[in-house]
């Protein structure tokens, strides 16, 4: 089942691009590549041992009656399992392993053996819980469990060609659509993530109920009165399609809107294809950071106002960048606007790659883009969603946490990546992102499509696509060119043309094979500046180039606090290339002023001018902002004051 | 009893300089005195209406027994009442007034019927709920709650002289004292307030066993196992004696880290001074918002890290800045540390004045230091003690909140506040703060010295002192110049000559009768820099005249959005006295730039120079911080970007 797909379009009446299914794309070598191999072959393992030892796998067998004693961890722990299965299933499609195979198998029987004769399952409503099944949708997560259930059905399915987990699946399914509905309750859950895995499963089935419980559930939210808190947080403030800005918490948001996108696709609403659009522009033009980080609060893990980016306090919960790529990559395939993958390419190498160390098995929570040296402890309040926290230089990545959602997202995401880097539509072939391989497209009707594509990216702008076999028609390639590539060019068979940055150039005719198209992406360095509401950023820039945003760290200034250096015209940045360091990356070096500063300094005093006293001036090196925390802890900035000297 | 101390120090033997009470220093006119007459004519009887309307007093009727229905509200609330008491006593010995008694009168009857046998009282913990006192010392609050109490009592006997209230309050410390300490509880209360109470009912009584408690409490923090949570936000990480940074809640902090000075004052422990020094350093020197607010996050109402000082997510509670008051008093008694003044003269005309609206019935209870023009929902995830909130240009004050902590807080510091103002010491009669009137100073011998000011300060630095009775021997006047009035100068009989900011200027005489000594503290209007750490503030000044810090707000703004507003060298900032607006205050007006700002642009973009591009200038008005809020909802912003055009 090499053709599974992550997002299956291909019956969807009103979607513009259908992704190709990863299992069409051949990534056989670079940076992704390396990173799915060590997910695949690090990562997923450890993941399965912390389920292991945090008794996330143990919860399935009490819950079967199978072993004593009381349930382990939160209540929404089920979750974690499932997205590992999902992430598993991905993982299998790609590389076939016996060992994989049978965790993945004894986990489905256990899954199997705790469902409920009704179809019901979570592990913690069970035994002498049973009785509290939905007792609070508000707050307990059931319906958000076996939407991530349903989720990790349908990709095993398509991953392996069982049905082992799938039955399971549907029996949940019907159960819910059973339960809840115009003739049932109607409630939705606190948090979405069961309305984008109806949509899905709705596509897999072929059964249109799944699809209208999908939409159900998006119109039960922001009722009069209530069904839930009525709050942002729980994404119920107002009905889905009147939602004008992106509040409340993040990652909620992102599912949620993602699931709006992704059913207007099926049911052709405007409606709701308008408003998760609305949302998106609230959440990326006003929202965001330029890492594709969405959220902006500690309290509620929630999105601030516009233009509230605090860079120390930025929470930039993976999940958020990750459920980010989910939406962008269902409203790119619902319009073809080249925007949605421009941040699908931001969160990806930046807000979402940051969350998992080199060796695939620790993550970040929160992402901040700045930290200080001094590690800070975040117990203030009690977070209750991701537990204790270090900040500041003491913020690193961990194996896991009590509520570990992030690492099977990343891992979800990781080894499934290659189904977003292309898509189809009716005589088209699109790339999306620029990934080293081939694909074997299958274009709607039916006709294949097969180039192959050398590059260097994200270090090298060279990109050249070479058809291999091609219809006996004429078929238009759409190359995506990043919003970032001022001065892109494209040359076919000699002919060399500029072309627009944040669209799709377009080239269409009958392709001969070994045609090849040299795209040439301007990898200059970049300075970054925000909108001047953004306060946190007030005087101060970011570096970045291709796709990458960079930081400065401490673990390469030994000599000056990077909270000292000031850059300026005569910076004169540059790319190096770093193939030894942490796993080989580019650099940006250069020269940076160092500003006066004395720790024992008065907190406020009178101004003394615009431009702060410099030292001197002091090398800068700044690596991409995905690989920091990774050496000595230390402080670091993505944005960095700036100075005419 | 109009020699009602706040703070009775005359017989801590380690105390430097010892507050003159309130009662013998005459408010006439100015400044403060118009704002105490407001809340003891107005707030006062609002706030015991909402106390009324809310059914904080029908709790205690219940509570005794003679009404029917359920406890409303929060636990804690039974402490709004008491800090309504406290600020009503206040009130009674400054203005006697029959109706104001007969409440006071009703309050403490009520309380006392509600008190049970053995001391205890909290009408929450009554009735049905009477067997779940102390089951939880970590969030219910019940010793805060009674701290409060006896704050009321020690207040309202020094106040009034009666006993009423008083005899109730040492029922309840004897049954506090009976049940916690060495061979009792070895538990504190989740929130710090006891301690403080206890070591002034201590100084009321003079029995050593509330002192000895006070300290008890104090120790009890930071055990290991924790006694509480372990967590920061309960002040319970660390032993306080061994705490270096100000963290977690900043509420809780400043209780506890005042009460440590306090007691240290009685026990000559160095040890406990010096550790709330430290703290001290850490949250006023790197922590410390420019207006005197404390506490940079939402999330735990907390202290965030060094420099963290967000201004459109200040928490900066009212009650924090209050609490930071209570402290800076008590260090500034036991050091005489001219910094203490300062901090607490910025908390009173700016981070605590901020939270009461003009008619002194309206509060803030978080007060940022950056508005937006759109509101904000700040429901993202449920604080738990403030209520939805507000932030952005909807942030307004309001007549009460659920957790009403800081309405009678600000009400108890504006009627004790010329408490504040003097200190004596052996031989010396000391000004921390210039309020127009008189004060009959009794020098620590029994010597009476009694100067009169006459001034228009914080408007004006001319401050005239006329000594109209002095002792017939030498008598040192301790006068403090801000560390902000850079070329002040003081003149006596005609010679003029330089005085330090930062620290008191002496002068040791024989005084005549008529001698007047003239101080100036220059007015000029001041351009304040942060910290370079201070990411927050980078590109931005602070615009200040004296004691008082300024902001641009939208509604003197109608042309331009005051996000766009540029300070630089030509902005020519002038104060201009204006009687008839908000009450009569100075303005700060000049030029500003405009930068070019248009919501539609992209969030990110290439930089293009340092200096924004300007579409021309435009007249500024900058009013006091503490005014803001009062007029048409719209954006507000303390620090402004600054460039060197």
């Amino acid at each position: 089942m090499n053709s599974a797909a992550v997002l299956d379009l291909a019956n969807s009446p009103h979607a513009v691009v259908r992704p190709v299914p990863p299992g069409r794309v051949g990534v056989a070598e670079g940076f992704w590549a390396d990173r799915m191999r060590t997910m695949r072959s690090h990562g997923l393992d450890r993941q399965f041992e912390q389920c292991e030892v945090t008794g996330r796998l143990r919860n399935f067998e009490r819950a079967a009656g199978r072993l004593a004693g009381e349930f382990e961890g939160r209540y929404y722990n089920d979750s974690d399992v499932y997205k590992w299965l999902e992430a598993a299933s991905y993982g299998l499609a790609r590389t076939p392993s016996t060992a994989l195979r049978a965790r993945v198998d004894g986990v489905i029987e256990a899954i199997a053996a705790a469902q409920r004769p009704d179809g019901y399952i979570n592990s913690y409503f069970s035994g002498p819980r049973t009785s509290w099944r939905y007792r609070n949708l508000t707050d307990e997560h059931e319906l958000y469990c076996m939407g991530h259930l349903i989720q990790a059905g349908v990709a095993h399915r398509r991953s392996t060609g069982s049905d082992r987990l799938f039955d399971i699946v549907v029996r949940a399914a019907d159960h819910i659509c059973a339960t809840f509905g115009p003739e049932g309750r109607q409630e939705p859950d606190g948090h979405p993530g069961i309305e984008l895995a109806l949509v899905e499963l709705g596509r897999e089935t072929g059964n249109p109920a799944y699809l209208r419980r999908a939409v159900f559930f998006l119109d039960q939210r922001g009722a009069d009165p209530p069904n839930l808190s009525g709050l942002h947080y729980h994404q119920d403030h107002a009905p889905v399609r009147e939602q004008r800005a992106a509040d409340g918490h993040s990652v909620r948001l992102t599912y949620l809107a993602a699931a709006m996108a992704d059913a207007a696709m099926d049911t052709g609403e405007a409606e709701l294809l308008e408003a998760s659009i609305r949302l998106w522009e609230s959440a990326y033009e006003r929202r965001a950071y330029v890492t594709g980080g969405l959220g902006s609060r500690y309290q509620g893990e929630a999105f601030g106002a516009d233009y509230e980016l605090p860079n120390d306090r930025a929470y930039a919960e993976t999940c958020a960048a990750v459920g980010g790529i989910f939406w962008n990559a269902r409203l790119l395939a619902a319009t073809g606007d080249a925007r949605y993958a421009d941040w699908l390419e931001a969160a990806l190498y930046n807000g979402a790659l940051v969350g998992v160390s080199p060796d695939g098995a620790a993550y970040f929570y929160a992402n901040p883009l700045a930290a200080d040296s001094q590690p800070t402890p975040d117990d203030q309040g009690g977070v209750h969603s991701s537990g204790a926290q270090q900040t500041g230089g003491g913020h690193r990545r961990q194996p896991w946490y009590d509520t570990a959602c992030c690492p099977p997202n990343i891992a979800r995401l990781l080894l499934s990546l290659p189904g977003y880097a292309y898509g189809v539509s009716p005589g088209a072939l699109w790339v999306h992102q620029y990934l080293p391989g081939h694909v074997q497209a299958l274009l709607p009707d039916g006709k294949s499509m097969t180039p192959r594509i050398a590059t260097r990216y994200p270090w090298d702008g060279d990109v050249d696509l070479v058809v291999d076999d091609a219809p006996d028609e004429p078929v238009e390639l759409r190359l995506r060119i990043p919003g970032w590539a001022e001065g892109a060019s494209l040359e076919v068979q000699g002919a060399r043309e500029a072309v627009e940055p944040g669209s799709y150039a377009s080239i269409r005719r009958v392709w001969s094979a070994g045609t090849t198209l040299r795209l040439r992406l301007p990898m200059d360095v970049r300075l970054v500046a925000s909108h001047p509401r953004v306060q946190a950023n007030t005087g101060r820039v970011a570096i970045a180039r291709g796709p990458v945003i960079y930081c400065i760290e401490a673990a390469d200034h030994p000599e000056s606090n990077v909270d000292a250096l000031v850059l300026g015209p005569d910076s004169n940045l540059r790319a190096h290339d770093e193939p030894d360091l942490l796993g080989g990356l580019t650099t940006i070096r250069g020269l940076a002023g160092v500003a006066v500063q004395n720790q024992s300094d008065e907190l406020y005093g009178r101004f003394g001018g615009a431009k702060p006293e410099l030292t001197g001036t002091t090398s800068l090196t700044a690596i991409p902002y995905y690989a920091w925390a990774n050496r000595t802890p230390g402080a670091m900035r993505v944005w960095i004051p700036y100075v005419d000297h």
